[in-house]
């Protein structure tokens, strides 16, 4: 597996004028070599070049790590002193002996602390926005990685299934949270989820970044709960909105068009399709029953390794859809002071459309 | 106490001849405004000035954060597309009119994403390392911050304690591992843990960064534990070694002299001591007993809204400790093939000593 994943990143370099690239810890250094490094103080970077063998400079106490690792690289340990990074930046390079050409980085993961030892190292080198091999890389899911997923999606689902029988009038925003943290550990989640489940009730679930609060259920509420499980290190990322007890015509409403408008963003997905037209599908069916000003976020974002991903299923984003990318759709709508809907699925591309990954019924689903 | 932080902010920015310093999402914007902000794909960087009100950039759906901010600031929110990123950063520099001099930056935080925008919009600004400005304000903790490391390590020892009981011979690694996230969470940890627990048991026990695994404790072990809690974005982290049934006389022997080097490392910090001093006064313990060589790593790190923060305990660290500063005494000995000891003690500097915030015996106890 990692194999080809060397394999594809060298294909993409060398497409994009890449002479190497440089991976810092993060989602990216973990997807090309099956090893976590956390993000520390100490710098973890990893080179890899088009012929030879990569170089990887990392803390010594670290080293034991890469007895797991499935290629061959040439390791540059530091001892317990920032005072020897330099030198071992400098050492690192020289063995690869690149006297000029483009370095690719990902400036949304580098720092600017190992950007400044790269680039003392690195001579004539330029580095450069590196971006673009990355997402073409991690954006295609390959079997493993798709069946982490589901199986994300699937503890994500079953310990929301398993929270939701406390949840009824008089409960807090709160207590559902920490309940349903506990389902998603309980039912096999890595203990580092995604992100902290939202639970919004009433006027609270108009913010669409609410944390949870002290409020309690009350009868006539939407309540937004939008949760993830990490299986892993692939993620989930769902939305579903609950009637408490009787709701009003308008809360209602507004929950049949935004789980059309979720509907619509499903079915347009498909190969060759653009994500801005997605993100019209959904955002088409908002707009023409008038709520349109009400959806204030893009349709949805890339998940995999990263809650936040390419592709960005964004009205500005012309970039197409292929197989075996996998994504969110989550239409909402928002209304200051009253109550918020907003419906998520993760969906994956096939050879000929899009496959919701979640399968949670989406009709409003009264508790309480 | 967020007005307070802002003066000495300004003091150590005159004090380091900067004009302005940038901080991204992470603990030191928090610590700066109160407001916690993920570090994600859509930038969020604040401006700090000597002079001026401070100016914001940030997305337009995280505005509603800003009701909660102590002190008046200028707004520069984006919607949701990055072909704005760049224009946002530009008008929000341009308000600050800052033509030239020095803006201090974290480069273990900044991304080159941040930074990128940052140097294209500051004109002849020079971005430079400001991390001292940084390290300066958050090393010496205020009492509210004392208040909540203290009760950051007041639920990691009863959730330890809670978890002791299902600690015995056969129970595996991962399974005591995931009894403790629990029993943390329980007793009222945040839900995101500093760090996932360190389990290791035997001959796992040399590696001081072990990941608990399948394997089942056995009489005579010795078994390392090395958790925390997070308690209102402040962590605690401690290790405590175990017996599991009748242990060696070797075994014994190297749980003794960590012992001992834990007990020096505490009783070395005060008041302009150097961090070098700490971590000799512990390693020296463990160098006289014959046993230097299997104590790889440097003596503690500091400790608050980071797991590891300045100021770091190491041999080449002439920094001197001040009152108010929390760090970790960690020493350890590692007998590869064989087994680990490791004693870790979240410590405060007083007027004239070391409280150790953390109580819990460090003798040696037998489980199982």
């Amino acid at each position: 597996m990692v194999a080809t994943r060397l394999q594809r990143l060298q294909k993409y370099m060398a497409g994009n004028g890449l002479a190497a690239v440089a991976v810092n810890a993060g989602p990216s250094l973990t997807y090309l070599t099956g090893l976590h490094f956390h993000l520390m103080e100490r710098p973890v970077v990893m080179v890899f070049t088009l012929d030879q063998e990569p170089i990887i400079i990392l803390p010594e106490l670290e080293v034991a790590k890469l007895d797991h690792l499935a290629f061959p690289a040439k390791v540059y340990a530091y001892r317990e002193s920032p005072g020897l990074w330099s030198k071992t930046f400098g050492d690192a390079l020289a063995e690869l002996n690149l006297t000029h050409g483009k370095v690719g980085v990902e400036p949304g993961r580098l720092r600017l602390l190992e950007y400044n030892y790269l680039r003392a190292a690195g001579g004539d080198m330029d580095f450069t926005d590196g971006s673009g091999v990355f997402t073409a890389l991690r954006s295609i899911k390959d079997a493993q990685e798709i069946a982490l997923l589901r199986r994300a999606v699937e503890i994500a689902e079953t310990a929301l299934e398993a929270t939701l029988p406390m949840v009824r009038i008089g409960v807090s925003e709160t207590e559902i949270a920490g309940e349903l943290f506990l389902q998603l550990i309980r039912h096999g989640s890595d203990t580092s989820l995604p992100f902290s489940p939202i639970v919004s009730s009433g006027p609270n679930g108009a913010n669409p970044h609410a944390q949870p609060s002290a409020r309690q259920l009350a009868a006539g509420d939407l309540l937004v709960i939008d949760w993830g499980a990490s299986f892993s290190g692939y993620v989930s990322d769902l939305t579903r909105t609950f009637a408490v007890g009787e709701i009003d015509a308008e809360a209602a409403a507004i929950h049949e068009v935004v789980q059309q408008a979720n509907g619509a963003g499903r079915a347009a997905g498909k190969p060759d399709v653009s994500c801005a037209a997605v993100d019209q599908a959904a955002r088409q069916v908002i707009e023409d029953a008038g709520y349109g000003r009400y959806f204030t976020h893009r349709t949805g974002h890339g998940i995999g390794m990263e809650c936040h991903e390419d592709p960005y299923i964004r009205g500005d984003n012309e970039q197409v859809l292929e197989a075996k990318m996998t994504y969110t759709v989550e239409p909402g709508i928002y209304l200051p002071g009253r109550n918020g809907v907003r419906i998520e699925d993760d969906v994956l591309v096939t050879a000929d459309g899009a496959e919701s990954l979640s399968t949670m019924s989406r009709k409003i689903r009264v508790v309480g």
